[in-house]
């Protein structure tokens, strides 16, 4: 099949691999009708993960059912899925608990951005549409793969409840869909820190009441100021650096959650001041299943449209030009058509 | 008045020094009936913690009210009180929203090994006894004036709840109210990691089904084993060491959450590990007062007992020996008789 591959920094190709097979009979294999680049598969882009010369990359899609394990129960051959980037039995101690990023049977989408998926415990890991959807529709459907679970889980990690203040850290579409989610839970006040205008329509339109440019220490005044010299309820990072979670952790009001899900990359967490000010930290990989019955209900009745974080679609041959974009910023999410 | 004071490390004294006063109408003066030693006047008395040679220590009391500031509406003098250690006004936004340890009227008991102790915020800090309670009942109610409260912290901050498995990191005081809050919020096993007899005895007392005595990897296992492979759902850190704080992330089942109450001394947070396991972390000084009218109420109907945690009784003039007692952990808790 078509997939796309990573080389080296900044050598994203698309090349022929084999075609994902079914070795267990828990598994299926799916043939992607939309997938996406993550925020995250720019670390290996940029050089800072570890990098497996010709590796497939890209973990978010979503498509139709081709073919299954003999053990699979509740999907068949033409079924149309939404595929967690993250699959899970959804039976075991960790799963029963809302931990699935942890399922004693976890794997994860290697191919996303390709013409085919294999993914394992495909009954505990995949949702179906019930049917083939507008065209419309697949962008909030893709989005469910990851970036919006991804989001919820910061606002379900740090806590956030009605009539809370929320600040988002991190104007990425994880961002954005903390922002939809913070929303969508009852936040009364949703401050996003961003600075980038495209983005700051789109966090607006997800319902944030307030964008907040500054950072560092005028960032932190303004978010007080905003919440009436309290600071946050509650706090999403969605970005993963040291910066970010210092400024996570500045703006939290005493008694605060910071939910945290961009994967750490030089964090140094701020343990007394975490204890003087009682503020937690909660968060890490979103366990996807867990969310994904309740999310796809908010998309299909249309009360989210969290697929408005694409701002570009590509199909698969231009895949390294979706890479290049994101990473200079100049897309924020890009779809891929296979 | 007679007071203890610290004048370099190891060096206690009992001193003569001015009596606390009414600064602010705000303030109450209350005569010190039972006051104790905490774990963290160790760090001082070690050398750990900055000294400044001739002041006051000692911040758990109860006692009965002395004398009230102008603007104190709900006590007077003669009654018995419990005195957080933690002083708040109760009605600020942080104490509104439960953080009542960072309260814009903050302050501490400066002298709970003393005759008096000043109080700041009085209406909004103490609680009454309503009459002057049994001796036997003394040290249930001197528990509630901070160790009580900071084991009950950290089992709120680990959200423990019913049916949970609980590890208590930590057999001091602190760590034995622990398993006595995880065991009255309705923790079903509850595992303390000790290797002192006596420690282990109230424990037992207090609750706790199982007794780990072994550390690190070993006790690790043991953990692992006693919960069915799975780890604890909540664990309580009740020490403040890097050691400690390892040992709660390393028996935490993913997605469970570590209540830290132990003052950090060189503790850093393991960031990857809390994102890959979803463990999160919350937890910091008590806000005694939020749980305080709860903890009476369960201290007077008899449901808890906390005073248990005290071994040993001396007055006021034997105070050295107590800290000597409790540094070289001949002692678990010691209180102090004026």
């Amino acid at each position: 099949m078509r997939a796309t591959t990573i080389h080296a920094e900044r050598d994203i190709r698309v090349s022929d691999v084999a075609d994902p097979t079914i070795d267990k009979p828990t598994d299926a294999i799916v043939r992607v009708v939309k997938g996406c680049i993550c925020g995250s598969d720019l670390w290996p882009y940029r050089g800072e993960n570890d990098i497996t010369p010709g590796a497939t990359i890209g973990h978010e899609c979503i498509g139709v059912v081709e073919e299954v394990g003999s053990d699979v129960r509740d999907f068949k051959a033409g079924d149309f899925v939404v595929v967690p980037f993250d699959h899970c039995d959804n039976t075991c101690a960790h799963c029963l608990a809302g931990a699935q990023s942890a399922c004693v049977n976890f794997g994860m989408t290697q191919s996303g951005q390709a013409e085919f998926a294999h993914v394992g415990q495909a009954d505990g890991s995949l949702l179906t549409t019930h049917g083939m959807p507008d065209e419309s529709m697949m962008p909030h459907l893709l989005a469910l793969s990851d970036v919006m679970p991804t989001g919820w889980h910061a606002a379900a990690s740090a806590r956030v409840k009605p009539g809370d203040s929320v600040v988002v850290v991190g104007d990425g579409a994880v961002g954005l869909c903390g922002v939809l989610a913070a929303v969508t839970m009852g936040a009364e006040k949703v401050i996003i820190m961003s600075r980038h205008e495209s983005r700051q329509k789109i966090a607006t339109a997800f319902g944030a009441t307030h964008v907040v440019a500054e950072r560092g220490k005028e960032g932190a005044a303004r978010v007080k100021e905003i919440t009436g010299g309290v600071g946050a309820d509650a706090v999403l990072e969605c970005v993963g650096t040291g910066d970010s979670m210092k400024t996570a952790f500045v703006v939290a009001r005493p008694g605060a959650m910071v939910g945290f899900v961009g994967v750490p990359h030089g964090v140094e967490l701020p343990v007394s001041r975490m204890f003087a000010k009682n503020v937690g930290l909660a968060g890490g990989m979103a366990p996807v299943r867990r969310y994904l019955p309740e999310l796809l209900e908010l998309v299909t009745s249309g009360q989210i449209e969290p697929g408005l974080v694409f701002d570009s679609v590509l199909p698969l041959d231009q895949v390294a030009d979706g890479y290049r974009a994101m990473d200079e910023r100049q897309s924020i999410k890009v779809m891929i058509e296979p």
